[in-house]
């Protein structure tokens, strides 16, 4: 098997290759109300001050603060009450010295008022008067006109993933429509002779397709709309049709190469024939994965990935979705992640990156991740893992009780 | 205004609330393809061994193990190739002693074979002729039926949350249809006379509605079905309808009181009325959120948030969202935390519990959680936040310095 390219490291490979791809984000304007989880394309700004009007956070009475100065239990200040703020009402009546406005939580101030009292700290004494037992400063218990957010100022800025108190930010300024970068298109195409689709049971030496469904949801995870394409034979003229195909229909092309080398040989041959420059890098110093192809063709990112369910879900991670993130004009989110000791000794190899599936297990209040075993990453390490340790490049191993990040 | 319950703890509400709350799991049939971040309704067991016949994990040439034996560079073992095993294809050539049949990674065993030898360790001397200069042990490169998983075994339980390799491993045993929760009908009231949609200018005294769409985010995220409905009025009988209306819609009822008092004391006046046992919780030992109203009406939890969005949002995650787990009949999924330093004093009150929102910055190398100031819960204190902090009932507040987590 000639080796035409040099192995990369992960690090260098994802430079190699995001050097040269650089897209620009394409947008489209949708509904506030569905825009959770998707990433704003370009910087919002306010409309209008919010809140709008002036508006007390207390139940109590509007006053001016210099009416209440000195006033304590013994020697309250007695305000004549002139008038109640109604909920949604424009509060237009007008205070002379010595007045106050009955207002409720979140209610408009009155233009001569300039704090609120809350009503814990008065009595009424008549109908129309109350005592005031403490004095309030100018603005207490007010909420100012754009003290939430100023006309003008920066929202949320492009590449911003919408979460539910930005939704509530945007609509409380009559932002109802926002422009989010269009969900890149990736295409799934499952390749191999012994691969059938899971409805169908397989036979002596056959197994059922699992990448195009595996790499559909991570891609869907990430915030790309994945299409999946039936089943590709080893065939050259096959794989060259249907790779053309979708990535003419597509943003990005992910191919899950037969298993065999053929199979992965015409891969990458069928990679070089989609347009320039072609693979950037084949081969990549990383436990599992290493047949990978990272190739841009005219523009478009397209890998092709190992066979192996496991080895192509790390990859995946590694590279495909970064490169999703970049065309939705984003950067990767908070993954959750612990702090965890090694439960067994794990050997490495300096100079290539390993993913190590791994249980967690808590033992005397300590937190332990276990490694799941099982040879040739087979899909059931993935399921039966809660998380991934990635061992570093210049690392030879971890030891038992050393102490490692866990990638929930 | 009255007190009629007395403030609850958290916690305290919580395990009142819970213990009367044991909801059954609805269960319905989805293909697994869309099943991503679903949860599963039935424990699910695997219908037959995976792999279904041995493969091999590399290229090379099926063998049995003891014709390698004592091989080595200088005096390597000769066996003689009969035939290969194609991609898919049924692995059903013999071997007699001192045969071998040339196999690709992932291909069938033939019945005779028990290992493979790596290509990399042979070496073809003629057409049918190969040195081997390695032994191998039995079952060397080999993964044997059920190694994966076996018949009969546990794959996944009920109530885990389907990710990308769980679709993976349901696939791979023909497990195209998949027993999931029902997504539970969360219905979201908005009330208040100040209360306008968000496509509409606030007028003076008004705001826009912001709960429904927050509230309806987190319902989302949480894997619920959110239902919104038209603000209603701060009027008794509009109110009362409309509660009935969307309880019996529902599985949930969150309804976002008005902001005054009156309309407050009316949502639970109304809540009272919905069914039985009605009220269990009025009132909260919490910064933001003390006037929470928490019932359970002829067996469908009822939530009476506080009209403040951020208090409607804090409450919300810490009591509807577990509840939707419930209904759901599943945990709450890892959140991303991180430690951090607190960047100011925050003062608490011993038997309240403070949620603080902030945002992290880094400061020679070390992570810093900075408030964000804004009195009165504004929106944008959560648009301005990264995470939040707890303070703990038993706490009377954070140091500067101090490290804590925050959650993202």
């Amino acid at each position: 098997m000639p080796e035409l390219f040099a192995v990369h490291t992960p690090p260098e490979a994802w430079r190699l290759f995001s050097a040269r791809f650089q897209p620009t984000v394409r947008a489209e304007t949708i509904s506030t109300y569905q825009a959770l989880g998707r990433v704003l394309a370009e910087d919002l700004y306010a409309p209008h001050d919010l809140p709008t009007f002036p508006r007390s956070t207390v139940d109590g009475y509007a006053v001016a603060a210099a009416d209440t100065y000195g006033a304590s239990p013994s020697l309250p200040a007695y305000l004549e009450v002139v008038g109640e703020v109604g909920m949604g009402q424009a509060a237009d009546l007008r205070l002379a010295e010595g007045q106050a406005a009955l207002v409720h939580t979140g209610g408009m101030i009155p233009p001569d008022a300039d704090a609120v009292v809350m009503v814990e700290h008065t009595q009424q004494v008549d109908p129309s008067t109350i005592e005031v037992y403490r004095p309030v400063a100018v603005g207490q218990n007010v909420i100012q006109v754009g003290e939430d957010i100023r006309q003008g100022e920066l929202v949320l800025p492009a590449g911003h993933r919408l979460r539910p108190q930005d939704i509530g930010g945007l609509v409380a300024l009559g932002i109802v429509r926002v422009p989010v970068a269009v969900r890149p298109r990736v295409a799934i195409l499952s390749q191999g002779d012994e691969v059938v689709p899971p409805e169908q049971f397989p036979g002596p030496g056959q197994v059922r397709d699992i990448n195009s469904y595996t790499l559909a949801a991570l891609a869907q995870e990430a915030g790309a709309l994945p299409i999946t394409y039936p089943i590709v034979p080893d065939r050259l003229e096959a794989l060259q049709e249907a790779a053309g195909r979708a990535l003419a229909e597509a943003d990005v092309l992910v191919m899950s190469a037969g298993s065999s080398v053929s199979a992965r040989d015409m891969t990458a041959q069928v990679v070089e024939g989609l347009g320039r420059p072609g693979i950037l890098v084949h081969g990549l110093s990383i436990k599992p994965g290493k047949p990978t192809i990272i190739a841009l063709c005219d523009g478009k990112p397209v890998f092709g990935l190992p066979g192996n369910p496991v080895s192509a879900m790390v990859i995946f991670r590694l590279f495909v979705t970064p490169t999703i993130y970049r065309l939705l004009g984003t950067t990767p989110p908070d993954r959750p992640r612990v702090r965890a000791r090694m439960a067994r000794n794990v050997a490495s190899t300096t100079g290539r990156e390993d993913y190590v599936q791994v249980r967690l297990e808590e033992r005397r209040g300590e937190l332990w991740a276990v490694p799941v075993l099982g040879k040739s990453n087979l899909i059931y390490t993935l399921v039966r893992s809660q998380g991934t340790v990635k061992i570093d490049l210049d690392s030879n191993g971890v030891a038992e009780g050393e102490w490692v990040t866990v990638e929930l």
